[in-house]
């Protein structure tokens, strides 16, 4: 199969960049980096021993490129409303996306815009960063879960999770919306408290208030996905996720590195939406709307002293 | 009448300042400051004229003062135990304890200690600081509101607010819990989002997340109010507290100062005790009680790096 990535980044620059190694026929589209990788080729610095990919097919810009098979799309959410135009020159009759990015209501949107596009949900485990340009730190995990949108191809899911497995990713296929919701388990909580508190995981779950706090908001999570009808989010989980944090080495998610960094956060698809598509279902999330509303002034604050 | 000014500090030493110019016989109790303001005296920088008291009855023991008709209580709530072993030597049996002091559930617990005492709340309306050793920085207001608790003498009351009234300060007397009431509306929502979101309260209102989740806040206390069958909280006066303080300076409350300079903050009673009230009452206060959650974890990391 013929891939293409776009957003080059920690997510979609490294399952490209180990897709690419294993032979795949991987199209990269880049931005700031175009010209380094170019020149230096992609690299990967991984727990799993690193490589380097010096001879890639890179493009800064999408209509110079092929169409694909599957697109691997690892843009920040912020910029969801690019793949309007990013997407169309890459696809073909049966091509499937796969948004390998964080929250709820994604796949509605992408949808709204492509009604007839086959699409999945990349469900990516994993600590990994863009430290220098071109260059990935893949600390440590790494499996991805595939949950089917509007994929009529089932076979096409196979053979994407086979390919996966092949590059050395463990891949499998799951749940579309429970996985979606159990992922936010774990996403809404810790991404905005650690940018309001400005801290950790291990420090927020050390504390008495704030693992409570954290704990409270998982339930939000979890009644808002029963609320919804989603099936296998129950307390049981919440405390798995708690347990899977505390033996964790003290973390900072993708919001706190974006907001450290003077990058806008991704408060809509990983808080506004899926509030507000509970608040539609009747339920009311408290606790994460307070924080969603901590971290749009804080957004707010940062993009002025940039 | 003869005072006693527990709490010397930017309100106790400024009322007791304010009472003790105007010729009334007023005994302080100093803690740190004790030596230099034997030495130097009591300076008031105010925005109703500067004065000082080179000579004035100050302790650093309270065994050593006066039985008093008034106590004011000035002390930050941090220290609120400290009352049971402070007030006894001061009190004759008709002693009126004016505790001027934020927060909901403090006169409850004093008079649990002291079952026979005559306690009033005094609510001010000030901005004033102590900047240096017995240098007190009064900005703006002053004006203090009396709430009778448990005061069975009418009249003491009244000559209360006479004294502060010949000594040049606004007062008069108010409903108690509708007094305490209200101004925890103003309260609980800045002292705390100050401190979370290392702000001020003109930023807050700025921002329309944050104006509208200080506006939620204090529906929550004036719900709580409500629930407690306490009279005159309503939408109208969260507009008035709102309108006040964007014509106030861009200011920093309390707890926010205490924050920046490493100190306690006054938690339990600000949030943990009405919160606790109206979960008693049947009445929930998410987004206050996911404020105080956060405030204790700042409050243990301030104390972890003093």
């Amino acid at each position: 199969m013929k891939y293409a990535v776009i957003g080059t980044g920690a997510i979609g620059g490294f399952y490209g960049a180990k897709l690419a190694r294993a032979g795949h026929d991987v199209h990269f589209l880049l931005h700031s980096d175009y010209r380094y990788v170019c020149l230096n080729g992609l690299q990967v610095t991984s727990c799993n021993g690193d490589f380097i990919l010096p001879q890639i097919n890179v493009y800064s810009d999408v209509n110079l490129m092929p169409k694909v098979d599957v697109v691997l799309v690892g843009l920040k959410t912020t910029n969801e409303h690019l793949l309007r135009e990013l997407l169309p020159p890459l696809l073909h009759e049966h091509t499937l996306v796969l948004l390998i990015q964080n929250g709820i209501g994604l796949e509605a949107d992408v949808q709204e815009w492509f009604p007839g596009l086959a699409l999945a949900a990349g469900l990516a485990f994993i600590c990994s960063a863009k430290t220098e340009p071109g260059h990935i730190n893949h600390q440590c995990y790494g499996q991805i879960s595939i949950g089917n949108y509007s994929c009529g191809d089932k076979a096409l899911i196979d053979a994407l999770v086979n390919d996966f497995c092949q590059a050395g990713v463990e891949a499998h296929e799951v749940e579309y919306n429970e996985a979606r919701w159990k992922k936010a388990v774990w996403n809404m909580p810790f991404n905005g408290m650690t940018v309001a508190m400005h801290t950790q995981t291990n420090l927020l779950l050390q504390h008495p208030a704030t693992r409570q706090l954290i704990t409270e908001q998982m339930q939000e999570v979890v009644g808002a996905a029963n609320a919804l009808g989603v099936n296998g989010l129950n307390e049981a989980f919440i405390q798995q996720m708690l347990q899977m944090t505390d033996d964790m080495v003290p973390y900072s998610p993708s919001m706190r590195l974006d907001y450290d960094f003077h990058r806008p956060m991704e408060i809509f698809y990983l808080y506004t939406r899926p509030i507000a598509i509970a608040r539609e279902a009747g339920f009311a999330m408290p606790k994460l709307e307070m924080l969603q509303q901590q971290l749009l002034f804080l957004d707010n604050r940062t993009n002025n002293v940039k």
